[in-house]
């Protein structure tokens, strides 16, 4: 089992080599399983073809991005600072995966596509994301509204998901604007997450929450492994 | 001049009708020419090909949506009603483009393409859902802050934006999440910029603008024609 974890982990990073050198179109299975050093029919085991591998960038991606958010959040106690920290390392590995962003992106955001990320095959990194965004509160100082506290990890999930999307259509240098947008947007959701245990805003969060729930029957798949259980 | 508005909406006409038929990929330039009862060189003449074509239904999407939207609003005063109605009418228009979605999404989510809706080439149909943005503001009964106030176009159309991404992702029966959404967004969109007014309000308000005006930033060519007379 973790002999076959470390060749599947092998076989995406060989992957991720030769797409970043070549591009992915340019990049074909035979040459990712030389670079891996297994047969064309081992790596084939593995993964149905290249769109398949784009599953594997998003599991390595998620535990990434999970690594280097507890290693960033280190001692930070504010929910606005915590999201700040976890929108700049997604930027950080965006700018990484930049050489094959465009393949990702127009198969992410095919709807019924496994590709997706509200597809039941893109559970694994989903929840991965989903545990990073869990741990983001848990660390937290935080008073606020108990069932909005409850939703956050998926509403922070979304908000990833938001950036993402506005990091690839960015064309300021050097994504300027996207990294302003993270440290506008970390601070300004950490002090309106605080606000809304104020009545006068409980019907904006029951609004919210609703919504919440009803984007959950939009895509059913979302629902993971977890809540499956 | 007439004559060849006149000629060019027949064209993406018959585009249209045929690809509603056939699917976009499975309908050629020549069949388009032949069910507008052009020549194939003048079809060519109006558009370098089918991705051209899609620019056409981007102009007859924002036209329409401005003819009905003033139609839905008429009586209406709220601005949250008002919202709701023209995010209605865009729904519908989702609807009745459906067979084509797929094609607009891919191309129009491309960051760099000419289809995308920030780019340069979408000035037109930009400028006139904007424009119908202006008119849901001008004719309601609304107290806000001044500055919010002269961006609610813009934001209204990043509004319409998003709606239009998530009608394509919604695997809802009939989309039905897509039309509570709306009904629910509407509303609440009303009630928070009525809010905003309120002077503890104001920093959010003005981190909304600065972020909406670093977003031009990041797409230069959304200044679009009135921007730069």
């Amino acid at each position: 089992m973790a002999e076959e974890l470390d060749t599947r982990a092998t076989i995406v990073r060989a992957a991720r080599e030769l797409m970043f050198e070549r591009g992915f179109d340019a990049t074909t299975m035979r040459a990712i399983a030389d670079r891996a050093g297994v047969s064309l029919g081992n790596a084939y085991y593995y993964f149905a073809g290249k769109d398949d591998l784009i599953q594997g960038f998003y599991e390595e991606i998620a535990a990434a991005h999970q690594i280097r958010v507890r290693e960033a959040v280190r001692g930070k106690r504010g929910l606005g600072d915590r999201i700040t920290a976890s929108l700049e390392v997604l930027v950080e590995i965006c700018e990484e995966y930049a050489p094959v962003a465009d393949a990702l992106l127009t198969r992410g955001i095919t709807p019924n596509g496994p590709l997706n990320p509200f597809s039941a095959q893109s559970s694994r990194p989903r929840e991965l994301f989903l545990e990073t965004s869990a741990e983001l509160v848990a660390g937290a100082r935080l008073r606020t509204d108990a069932e909005l506290r409850a939703a956050l990890p998926e509403l922070l999930w979304l908000v990833q998901l938001a950036v993402t999307l506005g990091w690839v259509q960015d064309l300021s240098d050097d994504k300027a604007v996207t990294l302003r947008s993270v440290r506008r947007l970390g601070p300004m959701l950490g002090r309106l997450i605080s606000v809304a245990r104020v009545p006068a805003l409980r019907p904006f969060v029951r609004t919210m929450l609703e919504q919440l729930a009803d984007l959950h029957i939009a895509r059913p798949d979302w629902s993971g492994v977890e809540r499956a259980l």
